[in-house]
């Protein structure tokens, strides 16, 4: 990619992100768009009231960057949780470790490599049109002593990483323990969920799981919830909801209309009835799902129950002892959140939940094939001459100088990035039918797909830009492996400081303007009936910007010492996301639960990775630039920062996955004298109650089975 | 290799087998043998009294076989324990799958391998001067449809296999769960051992200790007992028990002899007095140990405590649960058997043990390139051209046809059996370093160890006939390992023919002569001064004998399909093997520890290897063969292979890694009505003391110090 290109790109892209950040904030003064841009305040009632229109809601301002700079990491943790913490903490993590690469890219290496010789055809008056491989460790001749300071900066890197890594663990382990203590008695701390229950003949689930908790835990147990098939229930249910909604809101209009356009008042009026009859077939349909599932209640409870015990070290020692002889029945597990739960698929049984994990696995691979399509189509562009041979009609037009920095500078990421936005949702999906039974681990299951399959798919479909069979074959021949990265890496240096600027910059800069929510308001206004319809607060996708976040500081510790020049780019995203993603905890998003920091270890892997990737190049690079006694100088860092990972994973990692029995016991000895426990335990016994089933499970008269929102339907006939 | 000289060898072993046989059924008629041939029915004093001489102890008789192959399942287990039911059923197991694929080895692939013919030159008549390739997969023609046997033999096998170990897993956990219902209530069933103790300064050990549990296991804590660090005085306490020993020896044969040579019964007062003395210098050495460990008991005490519980599950539940917010503080384990622990190496903090593992694994990978000298020496002798190149001066001697046959056929395999038996003993100390705390532990660990050494050492050492780097590479591309596999597996089918007859058949019936403890016998007898001194039952040396087992299975599975003529051999070894334990744990080896057959996961993984191993040489020798179908269709297999072992993994590994809740529970409800637990209880206080500190625990006494062992060097002056 020649220097111009890579300017066009920058232009393109910077152009685009003052125009997002005037047009937001001009755009969140409008109180129209108060729903797309401060979701969080509106539903907290801290909006402002509309205030009467003035000259000042047209003139964009910086205010909310200052209110965004201002909250401590106290205050964030008490608006939006442990997990925010975590993911602000990822951010300020890179930007502490890029800008000590940078200072060390940029004041050393650069001109290191300016210095060299390699490439001296290369005209320095004239460099716009020349190639940026003059800023890289490319420009070095093979043997020469100045691939020295390559070699110092890696290990300086690693060790400096590896010391974060480190403080950041035992500090989001320190917090995340903190938090436990300072949280009050929550329902999913005092209980398991437990799976392939075995029923002897005769006997129901309920009976079962009484039976074995009585007998075996006896001093602890509490109660049980088993957990029941979710019929087509939860849908109907939702159906009426919005039919309901409408409904009201129609009458509404229409007794205010009365006096206004007849014609339309009519029209109205036959919508009226119209939703009112269709309530009428839900509620019908309703009645019967509701008698069938008590009639056959028995035959419709899943093998699975959430069971509560008296107190958390109770629950606590359930979950991690084997109950049974048989290690596939009564497989317990730590319950989620009531709210977290996730119904829609909740399989029971041991063998189903792995078959599907399976089933899962080759799909995420058959993902990652056909993606490599797009890519191809991407890498194709890069390369302007084989665009002209597979399309002659575009020779014309690509002659034009702008058109042709544009097709190699802009195009390319932006169609990876556009198809890289349905990917988190298909990893969701697929996560979801994976046997998760709560939102925040299909999340955090997707974050850990996303950001292997961009790994995968953007960083090594990119730099060896071969097909699938082509890839899997250099992985079949791993002692190739950083010879092949040591040449193919560096030569995609310009792509992917392109790639940093438009996904990283645009993408950022579009995520503050919420570009999708707001187009989606706009084109939503006209037809929506009521403005208070189906407001919901958004939740922040940690599945989506996790990865981004990762991919960027993979991207970073493999190309610093290549490429220093991409680390100035990549500090302006960090420093752009900084104070992006505060002001969107502020305003827009709402946590939808709480892992308490759960997602550390992905970014504890990631970064690993990371690493272990960036001493493979080198060791690759100095093995081309035959510098032998450097290469076999690398050598001892990839163990290093393997041994350090297991160090790390048996210190930290066991607090992720559950509490140690000195805390909860701690916590359970200070709950003992609170005299809400009692209040508390009453509600434990209900609160995993399937929502689908609520009404049911609480009516005895059937009459009672119409829940108010349905009888509305007849109030308005 | 020449059928000639597999034959040589053959006879060779059988001559040897014969004659072990014929010494063995004389020579343990000789009540002088006894201790060599029947050290346990000694021990457990059932050996008959020394009877007169008369003809009959000199004429071979086989009654020894019947009675070795009269107990059941159920003797055996009360004999010998678990352990060794489960290594008799790694024989029985071995043999219903070589009598599975022997069937379908002899009957369907022998024959079809012998009507190929692509070695055409072999003249059937003159077989015993030609190859045995002819037997052989090889001697079938490229595209054959007759590969078509082979590969549904795989298939079958396979299955087989697969089914068997599945079913064996299953009997086996379920042979633990009643095993452990049937046992008595034992110590090391309500203790864990915690190591890496934090103590705050101005605190003992023992009080840290005290304050944790009592505070965080109130309900179930019995009692902890420190371990202190094993200083100079085992080693001193052994040997005064030795030299006591043969004093008291010495004292009464002088007595007898006082009317004897006055020389000699000078010289015996000389030694009394020499003995006397030394005993003395020890006795201080003790004296002077033990005061300064009782000085220092507070600083001498080592972070780590056995600690006892009330029940079994209160153990297990203190076990399972992660105690302290640092993972690498409190670190539990459970308790070994009190005689099973193993006191010399016992370190206690986390990063030491962590550090001593890397250290241990670092110190296999050097023994086993090391290894690889005898390995080429071996390889080099199966190249009769390459030794007369080496050493020409053998020309001569080359020549003579047997001398060849025996170098050819008997004495590579020789070489590496001699070499292959200092391998379990190195495994065994590098085991003990490693930070294990039982000798049970740690022959499981030098188990594997040893298993994957001969794997690695043995199969692919032999199998690939290069340098450690080179077989390294090979590993490296892994795409092209099974057609390398598929070129170099078959070729080397004579060589594991014969060692499987060398290995197999004579280090087998040599276990059943005990040719180096009666070599050791004979030494020490003349030299020994008392009949009775030190006279120790042996324990079976399962990290010697598994292994060997294993990989006789791993050669049968690889090559059923390859060289069918392995089989017969492989039977006849298994037959033997199968009578021979038997006999050797009625008559010979006591159970030193119980593990309750936490053996069985190594043979199960074994097996897996085995058989992906297998599959992988099918996928070369069908790819070889331009079968491209058949290596198609071979592929899914190691995927369901892999599929079944994850299943047997989750449903059967952890039951042999702890037991379950519902049997723990059961047992501690059935104890509560037992009249002997309190004293039970009484014991489990003091049963994990150290031996060597035992004597000064008990004293208050200075004076009592002496123990009845040291005072009577006293008595003797």
């Amino acid at each position: 990619m020649l220097v111009s290109a890579l300017l066009t790109s920058v232009g393109i892209n910077s152009g685009l992100c003052v125009l997002f950040f005037t047009l937001y904030s001009i755009l969140r003064k409008q109180p129209s768009n108060y729903e797309v841009y401060i979701p969080r305040l509106m539903a907290e009632g801290k909006s402002k009231l509309r205030s009467s229109f003035n000259l000042e809601r047209l003139i964009p301002s910086t205010g909310w960057v200052k209110r965004a700079w201002k909250p401590s990491e106290e205050d964030l943790l008490s608006m939006s949780g442990l997990d925010a913490v975590v993911f602000m903490r990822i951010i300020t993590f890179s930007l502490k470790v890029f800008l000590f690469a940078g200072v060390i890219g940029i004041f050393v290496l650069l001109p290191v490599n300016c210095s060299g010789d390699q490439l001296q055809d290369i005209d320095f008056a004239d460099l716009s049109n020349n190639s940026l491989d003059v800023f890289t460790i490319s420009n070095l001749r093979r043997g020469s002593k100045r691939l020295w300071a390559h070699f110092s900066a890696v290990y300086l890197v690693t060790a400096f990483l590896c010391y974060l890594l480190y403080y950041e663990f035992k500090y989001i382990t320190a917090k995340r323990i903190d938090f436990f203590h300072s949280t009050k008695p929550q329902p999913h701390q005092f209980t398991i969920l437990v799976r392939s229950i075995p029923v002897s003949a005769g006997n129901s689930v309920r009976e079962s799981v009484e039976r074995f908790f009585l007998e075996y835990h006896p001093s602890t147990y509490l109660s049980h919830m088993v957990v029941h098939q979710s019929s087509k229930l939860p849908s109907l249910i939702k159906d009426a909801k919005k039919l309901c909604k409408r409904l009201t809101h129609l009458q509404s209009e229409s007794s205010q209309q009365k006096h206004g356009h007849v014609g339309l008042f009519g029209k109205k009026v036959d919508l009226v009835d119209h939703y009112g009859k269709k309530l009428e077939d839900i509620e019908e349909n309703m009645r019967l799902e509701r008698s069938e599932v008590s009639l056959a209640a028995e035959v419709r409870e899943l093998r699975a129950a959430f069971v509560s015990f008296k107190s958390r070290y109770g629950a606590a020692v359930a979950f991690h002892m084997q109950q049974s002889t048989n290690p596939t029945e009564w497989v317990t597990e730590l319950a989620p959140e009531p709210h977290d739960v996730y119904w829609p698929f909740f399989s029971s049984t041991f063998m189903k939940r792995w078959l599907s994990k399976i089933a899962v696995v080759v799909a995420c691979i058959l993902l990652t094939i056909l993606f490599l399509i797009p890519v191809l189509v991407v890498q194709g562009l890069t390369n302007l001459n084989q665009l002209e041979i597979w399309f002659p009609f575009l020779k014309s037009i690509l002659t034009v100088t702008f058109v042709s920095e544009v097709v190699t500078g802009y195009l390319p990421s932006l169609i990876l990035q556009l198809f890289l936005t349905i990917v988190p949702p298909i990893m969701e999906f697929l996560s979801s039918i994976q046997g998760y039974i709560c939102h925040s681990e299909i999340e955090k299951s997707a974050c850990n797909k996303v950001l292997w399959f961009t790994i995968w798919n953007i960083f090594f479909a990119t730099v060896f830009s071969g097909s699938v069979l082509y890839q899997v074959f250099i992985f079949l021949d791993p002692k190739n492996i950083p010879a092949r990265l040591g040449v193919a890496v560096p030569a995609q240096a310009s792509f992917f400081i392109a790639y940093v600027v438009t996904s990283g910059w645009t993408s950022t800069s579009s995520e503050l303007f919420r570009l999708f929510p707001l187009m989606w308001s706009l084109i939503k206004k006209p037809f929506s009936c009521c403005s208070d319809e189906e407001f919901e607060v958004p939740s922040v996708p940690y599945h989506r910007e996790i990865p981004r976040i990762l991919f960027f500081g993979l991207l970073g510790i493999t190309y610093f010492f290549l490429a220093p020049l991409i680390l100035p780019f990549l500090l302006v995203y960090l420093c752009l996301a900084y104070i992006i993603y505060r002001n969107q905890f502020i305003n827009v998003y709402a946590p939808k639960y709480e892992t308490a920091g759960k997602f550390w270890p992905i970014v504890h892997n990631s970064m690993i990775f990371s690493l272990l990737l960036m001493q493979a190049i080198a060791f690759g690079i100095f093995t081309l630039k035959k510098l032998s006694l450097a290469s076999t100088l690398v050598i001892p860092l990839p163990i290093l920062t393997l041994l350090f990972n297991e160090y790390c994973r048996k210190r930290f990692l066991p607090n992720f996955i559950a509490y140690p029995a000195e805390v909860l016991i701690k916590r359970d000895r200070e709950d003992r004298h609170d005299p809400n426990m009692t209040e508390f335990y009453e509600n434990l016994v209900t609160a995993y109650q399937d929502p689908a089933l609520l009404p049911i499970e609480f009516s005895s008269n059937p009459d009672s089975l119409r829940s108010p929102l349905i009888s509305s339907a007849q109030v308005l006939r």
